[in-house]
């Protein structure tokens, strides 16, 4: 077992002062080091330490509330740090996208992982096998949604020599969708010939909704309504015929862009109880774009108050100006996410300075090259900015912005360093 | 120094065997390994040895054949042994885009370092003075563009005791373009201020063209041809005026697009040997996308016959078929570029086979989450594919694929392992 936990974090990490020596991450907490100050090189991703907490215990609290279990999907963070936070705030286990990533939670101390994926491969079939042999107290559920998966699953089992059938999750997907079964007809046909294998044992039904989203309550609750609907309907036929392998029934979903209107859903009346999983994982940090505008949206919904708040940033320098609207800032795709929106401007720290202020609400990202943004006021308007000024930048995303850093530091409210983080993409 | 070019590659590096006891990166190439025989789990980037190996020597081979020499773009890779594999070609150096990145390139051996950007923070500055202190045969060059950072430079130096000032390079920019001086008047002012300043010694002068062109020979020589006029005409304002510090005057441009139109311009006669530098960095890998279709328009230029040959693929199984016209492949935004276009079916291997077939021309990724990818048919037809079926895929734009692996294989024409790559970023 490799411990990850507490890894030697040196100067080839991008962020970590270029002149210091290697320090193990625990140590970094310790140094007396403020970003605003300028002790570390930026760009730096940093996280705010008091927005963390508040975001895991928010996210368990609705959880608990609500009767359901959190498996947060680790393939945001894939931090050992913040699996280990998230296990400690209360999650059952952590889920994962793939074996690769199971491997580095198991070895962070997780239990039980979910894999919200199919797996077919020998190098992946013959892993999971391996692992759970090698410790009873592991659990390793993941999805299957075809007989043509279960005919590769069985194969694999047939040549090998291993006594424990995989525990499996019988996938449910939107027609338009991802994955999983797009009726009723073949989910049943699935889950009979997985109550006949050998090789398998059907433990629940999983499905996945986040995608779809929209940001519009009587749309998304109509998406989901219409989705968990078909997940109970083939629990119920499942439970019904005695296809469940053991005492308790899991139901899974949940992105992060509506996991409360799946929530409410996830707790069907069976003949056996039900352990809900919700497989949020951006809650974490959540962010300034995307997901805020989601979590606003599903805000009015709860009426629950602040919600979740944005943790994650990236400073960065102003490098260039080489035009009156166009500071260039020197982070890009190589730092911060893209897939959704831009990066948002939202702190300003002057050169000198060692405090922050707003930045105004009209300046835009308008372009990321590899190591490069583009910060523009609006058409016609200089920009009120300085080489050597340092931007604040809010992410759209927390995915695609963690796995571009090593590691990434976490702040107080002065940005003073009390914590760090690694990653293992 | 870091000795980071034989590193230790265990199973948290994403498509390193899950069940395999830690390697070094010297020690892959003996172990047999096959990627079509299922030895690595997938998703697994791959480098193409004998594609790599033409790539090295065309490009150098260039370079020779237009009098330049080559500081290729070590953002694009970051890679140890690649920056080593290029120097051992015959580069002159290599390029960064951070003072982090120069810092793992001099602990993989790079002697020139050209930071292709401005550097201006305390921390940067330090970091580079003392570098330079320590290794004397150590060249660090960086782009000024501004007064204001040249006086930030100045303003670090005169607290700092230090002897050796700054070997710097003044940057002319595109109007609508990047960083660097718009105009003619501007870079002379800044020369002057340079060539007062005892913090800072002008060496060359810099541009950058690449992001601009648009595969119109006609198009991209009227821009390449207008910078590289105005780059000229500084140098030798800066020549007649003594400005240059050194016995030799360096002139560098170059993206991985049009780089034939910016070199036949990097050598003007000036009163001094001009060291012409060459920055393209995707030739090493090329693309199946982006640099591809320029490299087309390239070559046709050239009439140099094969010009560069794709080397970078992603290797992923088909997870799901949940529509006639619909596979998903596992593997996404975290494993594959997807700025400029997404990735590009090449290779089909079927489940249980070892031998390759061209992906059909009509095959498309329409989509890519963090961890999938969707390929479809031509609307209304069924794809071909099976779940366990692999799949090749091409990319558009290496950077943005480097840095999603912190390993790579390097493969033979069978698929063979017989070598790999680490990256750092």
């Amino acid at each position: 077992m490799l411990d990850d936990s507490d890894p030697l974090i040196d100067s080839s990490f991008k962020g970590f002062p270029h002149q210091h020596a290697a320090l193990r991450r625990s140590e970094i907490g310790a140094q007396g080091w403020n970003l605003l100050r300028g002790d570390l090189p930026l760009p730096l991703a940093v996280i705010r330490r008091d927005a963390l907490a508040a975001n895991l215990q928010w996210m368990q609290g609705f959880a608990r509330e609500h009767g359901v279990d959190m498996a947060p999907h680790g393939k945001t963070t894939m931090s050992p740090q913040l699996f280990q936070r998230q296990l400690q705030a209360g999650a059952w286990g952590i889920t994962f996208a793939t074996v690769g990533q199971a491997r580095v939670g198991i070895d962070a101390g997780v239990r039980n992982c979910l894999i919200a994926n199919q797996v077919l491969t020998d190098a992946d079939l013959a892993a999971v096998a391996q692992w759970r042999r090698d410790a009873t107290d592991l659990r390793i559920l993941f999805l299957v949604d075809s007989i043509r998966q279960l005919d590769l699953i069985e194969f694999w089992f047939d040549r090998a020599d291993v006594a424990l059938p995989f525990e499996v999750l019988l996938e449910v997907g939107l027609d338009g969708g991802r994955t999983g079964c797009r009726d009723h007809a073949s989910a049943q046909h699935l889950a009979r010939r997985l109550h006949a294998s050998s090789a398998a044992q059907l433990v629940g039904i999983a499905c996945y909704e986040g995608l779809w989203a929209k940001g519009d309550s009587t749309t998304d609750a109509a998406l989901a309504d219409a989705l968990m609907a078909r997940v109970i309907a083939i629990a119920r036929d499942c439970d019904d015929a005695g296809m469940f392998a053991d005492p308790e029934i899991i139901i899974t979903a949940g992105g992060s862009s509506i996991f409360d209107l799946v929530a409410r859903h996830m707790r069907p009346a069976l003949s056996r109880p039900v352990r809900a999983l919700l497989r949020s994982g951006c809650y974490v940090t959540h962010d300034h774009g995307n997901y805020k505008r989601m979590m606003t949206v599903m805000n009015s919904r709860l009426s629950c108050g602040h919600g979740l708040r944005s943790a994650l940033e990236v400073w960065a320098t102003v490098q260039s100006r080489p035009e009156p609207g166009l500071a260039i800032v020197a982070a890009g795709k190589r730092d911060l996410s893209f897939d959704v929106t831009m990066p948002l401007p939202v702190w300003v720290c002057r050169h000198g300075a060692q405090t922050v202020v707003a930045a105004p609400a009209n300046w835009k990202v308008t372009g990321l090259n590899d190591q490069h943004a583009y910060l523009r006021a609006p058409e016609g308007s200089a920009i009120d900015l300085q080489v050597g000024d340092r931007i604040g930048l809010g992410i759209s995303h927390p995915c695609t912005t963690f796995d571009k850093w090593r590691w990434m530091a976490i702040v107080d409210d002065g940005y003073n360093l009390c914590d760090a983080i690694t990653t293992r993409f």
